[in-house]
């Protein structure tokens, strides 16, 4: 992994991914002590930063691969960011989802042209199903975060924070990442490593799920001891990515994690100064911007938004925090 | 009122306003049953496209007139793009707003720095106080659309309009926008008749409330019935400026108005498929792109989300009509 696979993926993305807008407001930097800048990925196509790596790596396939069709298991973000660059690249996508997703992400991901295929969580083997349908039709799987094309369309994402950072005058600064399985942070770090050196990335997660914090305290990769039971789901991951790690390892400061409550109340606070929606997994580098900031450096923080895909029950919860 | 007033203000603008995403979603496409571009000026400084025109207004200004400071009357989004572009100028602002405005608008007006001044509406002369005021003081007040720099500043939305329609290959279509006194709507058709001919603009208002539609079917300035009792209360006006209207008449195609229940679905379909936030009065336009497609022609419709400004009370009450 490169910065020249990174500009490559950016040169496919341009004119099909939206380069999304870096945000600020007078009252967050109040909340904070320090100037907040936010990359508001929610505003990007599907609704989160997914759209990316997704179409970075099916714009990668060669075209007889890629036309027989697209694989990849989700039962969110990735799934609907697939289904969308698929159906532009015009080749039929199939969506690996337990069969207890819930309805509207099953809806979205349908609404975007895939095929979703439900599977007992309990009873069935999601790996063996999927490879059995990719054998069958020829399909090639994208996984969400493990692969060096998502990772560097993801990284586009840190190419355009490297030069609005610029722009707004910032060139030293914490970059907090929402993580999962790290195909965001990592992308980013390796875009900021050579375009923007002052710029260090940290990647934020859930208390009680925060194995890439851990993982980058200990120098190995840990795993989560649970994976369910948190609100910000999007990014809970057992453990960080083979590919991803050793990146990470290499550029990323220490991990920050925060509650529940508090990416709720990112949530709500984003509502009412910059007008986005995020969802509470998108809302975690927020609230570490806004509420951690003992463990910041700097007059100057940038965090993304990564995703707003929330349902509105989710969404009214935080919004009484305010 | 012509174009160079307006290339003038977006060039004192440039670096200080934010180039506002053109956004959209196949799923509101579907919805519409029409291509649907939605300009996002709630994510503008402020939450709403004021800010253009306050900074438009102040930076005209002899910097001996600026420097005494600036008076205007709001209870809303006017109040606070000149509060903000007023402290951006480093110079003192004076709001006058009514006693009774919600106290998160008053305390969001004195949050930009600016000083309020509470009025009572039933016993005090509004006017006379501000005049009072402005002489005691020498503050330069700006009134919030019937002003040719406030007008040009809006206008300059209308070039980003332009610029962003041809880049997604949209050369003619409606162009909706919210419209209360009409300073948006007819400083973008200004732009659009010069730089994008084949975009034809259109008032959206609610229902009840539709001065401005009224006034371009009869020719001459009409005025609403009642000036409260309509939850899009940031374009409730009494009737369309002696400025704007001239401009409005010659340059608009027939207005269009909405339900409270069309403005808050629109702002409901916002969060869910653009992650932004609106408010009523900055949904209108939206909901005319989405339930009255009957009233519409072209495959593809462009509209304004002019403000996101709302409280969390209002938005809940949209959300559960998901």
């Amino acid at each position: 992994m490169d910065i020249a696979r990174i500009e490559a993926a950016a040169q496919r993305l341009a004119g099909h991914a939206r380069r999304t807008p870096l945000l600020g407001s007078p009252f967050l930097d109040e909340i904070a002590r320090r100037r907040v800048l936010v990359k508001a990925e929610c505003l990007q196509h599907t609704g989160s930063f997914k759209f990316r790596g997704a179409w970075s790596a099916i714009s990668a396939l060669p075209p007889e691969t890629r036309a027989r069709g697209i694989i990849a298991f989700s039962s969110g973000n990735h799934a609907q960011g697939i289904a969308a660059a698929a159906k532009l690249h015009g080749v039929p996508a199939v969506i690996i989802m337990p069969s207890d997703a819930p309805a509207a992400k099953v809806t979205g991901t349908r609404g975007l042209g895939a095929e979703v295929v439900p599977y007992d969580r309990a009873t069935e083997d999601r790996d063996a199903l999927g490879a059995r349908l990719a054998q069958e039709r020829g399909l090639a799987l994208v996984k969400p975060f493990d692969d060096p094309e998502v990772i560097a369309g993801q990284g586009s994402c840190g190419l355009e924070i490297a030069e609005q950072a610029a722009e707004a005058g910032v060139t030293r600064a914490d970059v907090l990442v929402c993580c999962g399985g790290g195909g965001l942070t990592s992308g980013i770090a390796l875009a900021l490593e050579a375009r923007a050196p002052g710029l260090r990335v940290r990647p934020a997660e859930p208390e009680g799920f925060d194995d890439v914090r851990r993982s980058l305290a200990s120098g190995r990769i840990e795993r989560n001891a649970a994976l369910s039971g948190n609100i910000c789901d999007a990014i809970v991951t057992p453990q960080p990515g083979n590919l991803t790690f050793p990146i990470m390892k290499r550029l990323c400061g220490p991990g920050l994690a925060v509650t529940e409550d508090e990416a709720l109340s990112a949530m709500a606070l984003a509502f009412r100064h910059l007008k986005i929606v995020a969802e509470p997994g998108g809302a975690v580098a927020l609230a570490a911007a806004l509420f951690r900031g003992d463990e910041l450096e700097g007059d100057a923080v940038i965090c993304t938004v990564s995703g707003g895909n929330v349902d509105a029950g989710v969404f009214a919860r935080a919004l009484v925090l305010l």
